[in-house]
This record gives structure tokens, sequence and C-alpha cells, in this order.
């Protein structure tokens, strides 16, 4: 059988990983015991999230211990099963980890059709970020038809279904992102009304003009300077949706949290968050109006496909350099 | 006729107030117009938001002008009537300014009966701070039976209100305040279950100590590392209702967000921030039920009364040095 290269989490980082923060490791595959089966990863998932769970800190799921694989959701095919519910041949969505080759017993598994959808796309927008779009806008949001979106980290995996879908549901959509390119691809390929560049723009400048009568739903991928800014322009009865706050993921000092948070006083306004894992048993019914919404050409799916497992760190660091568009995915296969 | 004294604005300040940010004013008392009517103010509300009224800044209420009477809400007697909804002799509650007399054509004033319950009260417990407590705890904070409550400016006009209800709703209460003067009445005079004095007590410490399964619902009077610090103990799905920050309403550096603010996104918590004056529709329903639970023994007012308007000053500072006990109320009747 083939050997396993796996990547395991050796140092905690400080700020950004480096070098030093996994190593990869090389184990033979080794037999799925009775209940159990194996699965040939094909591809894994590259998530801002996956930073948080470096920290020996108390969150909303436990850190990834020093020695362990690094955690990942993942698909792939299973070659060999000892478990009636999950057959050979059969493709699955799971937390499979940074590797090759892993053994489950199926729970958290789940199947899913490279005939239906190509498979790195049940890693993003029919995936957990998808899913986590579609709660955080139309649940978290409480998004209403005609709204004022304002989306951070909009050409990402999580801002760019976001947006798409807010725009389905007839309202005004304004995407911040980085760079001239990824600000193109939000208004000429995924509709959105505007999209602000926070690398050339005035940001404040902008949301003054693109939101006269203020922000109804703010969602939040980033945090810092720019929360602070969409908190000064919020309407009344405004939402603000907390999904993440990537530019302060690698802060060595404190987090910087929102100075304007008064403004939700002054506004009558929310700030919410939320874990896509509370949505669970939801994911069905969401996946099922995703793909309808995909088939009527109202939603696109966009996945930046890098190959290889050993390239895992250097495609890692694309999250928070922002040298990616839409969904990130590292091919582990090497077939 | 008498002569009017009138405290007007007269510089904006710069962080705490001093002796310069007002001036005493004499000037004759009018007579009312067509459609008016002239009320003999009694006392007057001293609330932690009329520093943000000083500020030449856009909220939830224009600021008040230079040279301008300072806005405060006020009760007293109508002793001049030229409208017809109004009548001589009767009382009335309303935006009358820090001043002796006011002429007025009724616009937010309304009938208020010192035959059931003593002037002073009409601005705290049934006037605004009370209205303010009623809505806050139990419609933004979403209060069920059970929670575990913790409440900052808990000796505070509206803290104190607070707590109560929550105790009558069969919560578990814990308020912060300054001093064991203050944390005592809480626990011995209004029933809270437990104080922590903030000036002595390890806030942290505590907190950990009374909310082993965490907070289910905050209410924040002021902002600051006691917002953080509750940040840090939420229980799932908590709720956090910001009401005012009192730590922060004099900083003449920015504002200090909350750190902690992704503890929202680990907790699915929620931040909400409310102004009063959004119920003024259901203020009489809540009147009659804080009168009824005041009848009933189990709703305790408290207010702290100053005499003279020419001690305006000092007794305002009073909000921010925590030197007073419940509801700050000044008397500007000489009579």
């Amino acid at each position: 059988m083939n050997p396993n290269k796996q990547l395991l989490l050796k140092k905690r980082p400080v700020g950004l990983p480096d070098k030093d923060t996994w190593e990869l490791n090389t184990i033979p595959v080794q037999e799925p015991g009775d209940g159990e089966f194996l699965v040939q990863c094909e591809y894994i998932s590259l998530d801002p999230a996956m930073r948080g769970w470096l920290n020996d800190a108390k969150s909303y799921i436990p850190p990834v211990q020093i020695n362990e694989v690094m955690r990942a959701g993942g698909v792939g095919k299973i070659i060999k099963s000892n478990n009636t519910d999950f057959k050979e041949g059969d493709f699955v969505y799971g937390q499979t980890g940074v590797q090759q080759y892993v053994i489950t017993d199926g729970k958290g598994f789940h199947a899913i059709y490279p005939d239906l959808a190509p498979l790195p796309m049940y890693l993003g927008t029919l995936g957990m970020t998808g899913m986590t779009a579609y709660f955080g806008i139309l649940e978290v949001g409480e998004l209403k038809e005609g709204d004022t979106v304002l989306v951070s980290g909009a050409a990402g995996a999580v801002g760019s279904v976001v947006g798409q879908i807010a725009k389905i549901k007839n309202c005004t959509v304004i995407g911040i992102a980085g760079g001239a390119d990824k600000c193109n691809f939000l208004v000429e390929e995924l509709g959105f009304d505007e999209a602000i560049d926070y690398k050339n723009d005035d940001v404040k400048v902008k949301l003054k003009e693109y939101f006269p009568k203020g922000i109804d739903v703010y969602f939040d991928n980033v945090g810092g300077e720019i929360l602070d800014m969409a908190l000064s322009r919020l309407a009344m009865h405004a939402r603000i949706v907390i999904c993440g706050a990537i530019s302060q993921y690698n802060n060595t000092s404190m987090v910087k949290g929102p100075s304007n948070y008064l403004e939700l006083l002054i506004k009558r306004a929310s700030m919410k968050g939320m874990v896509v894992f509370d949505y669970e048993k939801d994911y069905g019914k969401a996946s099922i109006q995703m793909g309808m919404w995909m088939r009527e050409g109202k939603l696109k799916s966009r996945e930046d496909i890098y190959v290889g497992i050993e390239n895992f760190y250097e495609t890692f660091l694309r999250l928070f350099t922002g040298d990616k568009l839409g969904k990130l995915v590292l091919k582990v296969n090497e077939d």
C-alpha cells in the first residue's frame, strides 16, 4: 500500500505561522478496523478559522494538539470499507485532517456526488463556507429584501457567497476586497453593485458614497479598522454578523476591539456572532437551495486550487496575504 | 414675577466638564403664549447620557448648542396655562432643561401625580431610567426565568431597577458597583444574590465564582474593562445589552473597544444597543407594572437628591465619581 503523508502540528505559532509550525510525516497506510473505512483524500479545505485552532485557548472547538495531524475538512474516495453505511467507491466529505489517507468510523462524514458538482466545490460553496454564508446572512443577519448590505473579505469563500445571496434577495450589495482584480471580479463576475478596494480606496469616503442612508446588514469577516468604519456608517436597527476577524488572527498583541461599538446604542443595532456548526440540521435544505441557484446561474462558485501536501504552509499563508480568489483548496492526492 | 435662573452651555468640555462648561443666567419669567403653559420646575434629572449631549457629534439626539439652556428632563407644576390639555395646578414631566421655569406648548410633556408617588420618583423608577431598565432587560435582553444576570453600574438609577426586575423574574442576579456601601445596598436592600466591588475585588475571579456556567444576560452601563471581562465569561447564546458606557464618556482619547468581542462568535452571543425613546408607546403599560411591583414591595426606588441649581456642576460630577446612590436628582425650586 501507499505511504500516508500527513502534516503534524509541531509548535504553536506566535503571530503568523512559520515553517516550524508544522512538519510533514510519512507513515504506512493502515487497515480499517471493524465498522471503519479508509478514505483516500483528494482535496482539503484551507480556512482562516484554522489559525484559531492552533492557539492553546478555549474556543468553540478544542485546539489541535502538538504532534496531532492538522485538523481540516476534506473530500475523498472510500477505497476500503468495513462500514455498511459507507461503501467502497463512494465519495465523502468529513474532517479528514491534512493528510493523504484517513481511517474513520464515519462520524461527521457524509456522502458527496462528483457527478453533480466538482469535488472542490463541496469544500466551498456546497460545503462549510457556503453554509456559513447562507445561514450567516439569512438567519443571523436577518436579511430582508431591499436591505443595503456590506460584506468584507468579499472575494473570499464566505464573502463571495454572502454577497451573491444578498443580490438574489434583491439587496444593494457592496463588497470590500484587496486590489483591483478582486474588486473587478466582485462587480463583473459576481454582480455586486460596487466594490471598495481597501488597499487603494479611502474606505470611509466610499462607505459614505455607497451607503447614503446607512448600512442595514454588515457581514464581517475581517474585524479591525474596517469593522470600526462600518460601525460608524450603520442605518437604524442595523445588524452586524460577526463571522470572523482575519485581520486579528495573527496579532501578537491584543485584539483590536471596535472603538465605535457605542454606535450600536445610537443606531439600536446588534452585533451577533455565529458558528456554522449550529445549523447542521438544516445543511440539507440549504444545499438544495444553493444547488438550485447555481443551476439557474444566480450563484457562482469560485475555487482557487493549489497542489501538493508539501505546499500546505505556503498555500495556507495565502489566506492572510490575500493572494487567492474565492475558496482556497489544496489537492493532496498525488495521482 | 420671579426671576428664572437657568444654566447655559458655554463651552464644550474636553474630558470631564469643568466650571467653565456652563454658566448660570437669570432672566425674567415670560408669559406663556397662545396654546402654551408655564411650568415651575421642581426637580431635574441628572443622567450620564447628558455628557454625550455636550459633544458636537451626531448621535441619537442633537447636541446642546452653545448658549442654549442645558437639556434635562424635569418635573414641575403648571402655574399658568393657555393650553386646554394642561391646566393650572397640574404636575407634569417633560424636557424642562436645567432652569427654574419653562414655557412649552406641551410637546413631550405628560401629567404626573404627586399623590401616587413623590415627584423625584417620576425622574427615576417611574421615569426614563425606570423605563430604560424595564425595556432594556425584558425586551432588548430577552430575559427568561432562571437566567444568570450580570448588571454593571448596579447601584445606579438604571442598574438598581434592572437587577430588581431580574430578581422578580426569578433570575440569579449579580451586580457590580464601587465600594462596600453600594455592594451592601445591592444585597441587603435590593435583594441581589451577590455584589462585586470593582474598586476592591478581583472582578475576573468573582465573575468566575458567581457564574460557573457563564452569564446569560449582561446589562452594561459602564463599558471599558468590565465589558471585556463580562465578554470572556459569557454562556452560550448570551445577550449583552449596551445601555451606556460611563467609563468612556469623559475619555479624551479614543473609546476603548471591547477586545474580547470575538467571544460573541465563540458563544453565538449578541450585543445590542438601546435607546429608551423607542419604547415610548409602551411607557404606560410599563409604568403600571412598575407601580404594582412597588406597591407589592418587590421593587424599591432610591433617589439621591441635592438642592440648588447653582450646585448643578458639582452634583453632575457625582455621576462620574460614583459618589451617589440610586437616581441622582437636583431640586431647582427655591421654595
